[in-house]
């Protein structure tokens, strides 16, 4: 085993590390953790870090995401490098703040109990005699110190053979009181896999269950091909497609697990906990339940509650005893993401009056106040992912994805650096901020073009109406009245969602203390744009947090510590989930929502 | 329906019953109950009636168990014998003294608490609603009042179909907390089946879990190919033939329950639970777990606690999410049938010092003193089973089974009164208690001739010595020394063991109060016989029960009534096994016990 030495900047930190640990693992073995949206699947660009020494070569990723001038002067995603030598690292501010506020804010590992379901036992036996007939299972049974259930018939068969083999001398796993596996004592570890089923990604995250996390990875949820969205899923599976959408995110699951073991060197075998969230449409399709009752109206799922499943009878491919935990769902298109939401969050166990949003497609929106937790769903639209905006597109290379003003001028960037394609959904937020305030749009959203030179360049009339263009690169990119359009039905429904929410509670926005937002789209929108164009109440700034991959989060605490399994099930009995299709004031409250308030 | 009218003398009772009901279900159902060695299966001849009327042919079984006189008659085995038409039945007073006999030691079913683990709810839900949109499996549970366990997801996969397609109104199956089924309500009632593996034969009794038994069937234990005896089983099982041993034994059941569902018109899907008994070896092939250290020193068994077992699991043929419920065993050699005996015949319960005694090949008893109870087991060798004797044979047609001194003269008795061929266990017992009381046996068990012409014809010279003959139908059959022997060792065995429990409990056998005897042996003995011989202590003669087959029973009770399940815990762990090969005390009271005390 070859060890090289690290040096972290600007915290002066060293230490040695094995040859072909990846940075990103270097770091975190230092005590550095940078939190990353993509868990070090390479697509996110958070762990973005100065480094040099000797390294692996750069990675068409690393090509993709970082600016030639920023590869030039020595940037890698640590998620992507890999040790080769002695190494000095150094961490960027935006880098560290963008992990310090996660931290703050998410889970603080260094709290947790390690307290999982899965537990292991080495016991010394006493051989058996004519004075001790005790049977074998008697005998671990009160070296352990508690009754044995036995699921299944299998696990006695080995049990007399490991027993006089290894001289009475074994390792038994157990998952609660019930037995899981009688092995030889090989110092092995015992590890879980805590997974989040999104609509359109999949993450898994690998646990030593008596350590905590060590490797994730991620990739795109293949039943996409199907259906972008819950509902033509749905449809999908009540066609006939049901087994088919179960196997395909089996298998690509069974795929990260085994990318996920090679990586570490560890055997499926040694894997025998799986936690599990997603939305309630993607937590039946998973179990090859149907979802079909949830698209139609009275939106009605088979299951909430959580379940514990033989991860055998689903198909995954950890011990062939396992068990899949599936959290907790609230109501059809309230998941146990939400639920693992607020199990990151802390949310609660918190006091006063907050809220947490998780932005997508669909737009979870939960309150806390007091004893009480209410949540609801609202059907954004794909709007702030990207979609059915002229110009618009995901969060990848040539998107601008921020837009603002400094100083008198439009500061428009894009994701790379390079010649802007398009623009993404915090980039969208950002420039209906800027146009608010420099007072091309009157509340109804209508596009205007005040008199002045100044906005000579900045709109311009086309066919279909007037336009706002986004310079960068000599290239402009438009925003036209239709774009704006969709924004605003976006974000009225999210606002109009929040703010029944605070009806419901007797609240104003004032009472707000705390605004978490979680996914990929609440960690890259501003606040402050966001606050400015009316999806987010006025709260003050300092209030507003990025809080990440909160439901895969959730995911891992289910794993580490069986607490938070009751915690979750509290959190599910106690939510009241709010249909807003059955709200006579929701049209209402949707149609003011859809308004802009113009702030100059 | 045709129904016939059915009058029963002495009694007086008379009632309706459906055409082709067997006379035995007929009796059964005008509350006139008898009870039989075999349930039912043909083999034991114990529910021997009179009967008149239009009835079913006589059967080939009847041939072999009734006298051509007794047939002439009018003489009918009632479980062979169907009904066609009005029809008198008589029940002689032996049958009825037996079935008396055995009713008022075992268990009374009218005291009995219909309580089973598995139960249905006929359940009405109200439709969902957007103001009530909970998921179908909380609106069942809501409903029934408390938590589904969910022990497969399958059970989920149908579930809003069947309601829907019901209008939500549906029975649900559970097996205590845990789903078994939601089905369409149709007015079915719900099955288990009682199964008692014995070395030799397997019992299966088929109860309508809301009411008690409805039916028992019984076959020839076909391991018995690979060894007549425990031991040799084991063997054949440790040299690979484990999985054939399980298969057959499975294969058979499923054969039973079979013919069971098709003689009561039900579905195997409609059989939801199972409680099996046995010996501890039985239990370990039944599941397939290798049996291999029960056979050398210190003989260790895999597991004797209880255990739930999916049917599924092991391939028995019932509701697929059918549960096999294991009565826990003891020890090695004390095993579920010892158990099941323990509740059947209630000793758990009882005041004072009783024995309860199943003897075979091996010979299973228990001495229940106060708060404590002993069981030790030993090897009687298959004397009372009639093998190894000269002229040993099982209890059948041309057997002498019995044999008594009436005002003078030696009575032998032949099954079906033909000319004898050879003599069963019982008949041997009674022979050795007369050579005792004719002073033809020392108390060594040595054979002696007095003078005097009367014994001339009894005793005769042979070249291995003197031989007691029997003489009936003008056919004598001899028992010479080594018989008298063999037969020794088996009761010496027994006695031994006896006199170690009541010492392991400072008794002696002045203190007991009751004897139970259980099984095909303990039912068929003569207890005088057996007190003579010492194979029991010498208590008075109406201490004296015999039982049948208790294990059986035991094993209904724990189907019929869950708490019997925690009294057969209870009894388990209460239970102090003796191991007699660790006893330095054994071979001499075995010794002792070889010895007659000469009656005369």
């Amino acid at each position: 085993m070859t060890l090289y030495k690290i040096r972290v900047y600007p915290d002066g930190i060293e230490g040695l590390v094995e040859a072909e640990t990846s940075l990103l693992n270097a770091l975190e073995r230092l005590g550095v953790r940078l939190e990353t949206l993509c868990g070090g699947a390479g697509w996110c660009g958070q762990c973005l870090v100065k480094a040099k020494g000797h390294l692996s070569e750069v990675s068409p990723v690393e090509t993709d995401l970082i600016s030639e001038d920023k590869l030039k002067e020595g940037y890698r995603l640590a998620c992507q490098t890999y040790i080769k030598g002695d190494v000095d690292v150094e961490i960027p501010s935006q880098t560290r703040t963008y992990a310090h506020r996660i931290l703050t804010t998410g889970i603080k590992t260094e709290d947790l109990r390690i307290n999982p379901a899965v537990k292991s036992y080495n016991i010394n036996l006493s051989p058996p005699s004519l004075d001790d007939q005790r049977s074998d299972l008697d005998r671990i049974e009160e070296a352990i110190g508690f009754k044995l259930e036995i699921p299944g018939i299998n696990m006695l068969k080995d049990m007399p053979e490991i027993l006089r083999e290894n001289a009475f001398n074994i390792e038994v796993i157990s998952y609660y009181k019930s037995l899981l596996e009688i092995r030889r004592p090989e110092n092995k570890s015992i590890y879980g896999v805590a997974i989040d089923i999104g609509t359109t990604t999949v993450v898994v995250y690998l646990l030593d269950l008596r350590k905590g996390e060590i490797d994730v990875i991620s990739a795109m949820n293949p039943q996409a091909k199907r259906g972008a969205d819950v509902i033509s899923r749905i449809d999908y599976a009540a066609k006939g497609g049901l087994e088919e959408l179960q196997t395909s995110i089996v298998e690509e699951i069974n795929s990260l697990i085994d990318q996920l073991c090679d990586r570490q060197g560890i055997e499926n075998r040694d894997i025998y906990d799986v936690a599990v969230v997603g939305n309630t449409t993607m937590m039946h399709l998973f179990l090859g339940i149907s979802p079909r009752y949830i698209a139609v109206s009275p939106y009605i799922p088979v299951f909430t509650k959580s379940l514990m499943v033989r991860a055998s009878e689903i198909g995954i491919d950890i011990n062939p005893n396992g068990i899949c935990y599936i959290l907790p769902n609230i109501a059809g298109y309230i998941g146990a993401d939400t639920v693992g939401m607020i199990l990151a969050t802390g949310l609660y166990k918190e006091d006063g009056v907050r809220l947490a949003l998780d932005i997508g497609t669909n737009g979870e929106m939960v309150l806390k106040d007091g004893d009480k937790i209410f949540s609801c769903s609202t059907a954004a639209g794909p709007a702030f992912e990207g979609a059915n905006i002229t110009y618009g597109m995901r969060g990848s290379r040539g998107a601008i994805d921020h837009v603002n003003i400094d100083d008198g001028h439009i500061i428009v960037h894009v994701i790379d650096d390079v010649e802007p394609v398009g623009i993404c959904g915090s980039g969208l937020l950002d420039a209906v901020a800027v146009m608010l305030e420099l007072g091309l749009l009157d509340e109804t959203g209508r596009i205007i073009k005040p008199g002045g030179s100044l906005f000579e360049s900045l709109v311009r009339e086309k066919n279909n109406g007037l336009e706002f263009l986004l310079e960068a690169h000599n290239k402009k990119i438009p925003i036209n009245q239709r774009d704006i359009r969709e924004l605003q039905l976006a974000k009225g429904a999210i606002r109009s969602g929040i703010e029944i929410l605070l009806e419901e509670a007797g609240r104003t926005y004032s009472d707000i203390e705390t605004i978490y937002l979680a996914g990929a789209f609440g960690t890259y929108l501003d606040p402050e744009s966001a606050i400015k164009i009316g999806l987010l109440p006025p709260v003050p700034l300092n209030k507003v947090y990025s809080v990440g991959n909160a439901a895969g989060e959730g995911a891992k605490l289910a794993l580490i510590d069986v607490d938070f399994r009751e915690i979750a099930e509290d959190i599910s009995r106690k939510v009241r989930y709010i249909e807003l299709s059955s709200r006579i004031d929701f049209q209402d409250k949707f149609m003011d929502s859809l308004y802009f308030e113009v702030v100059r």
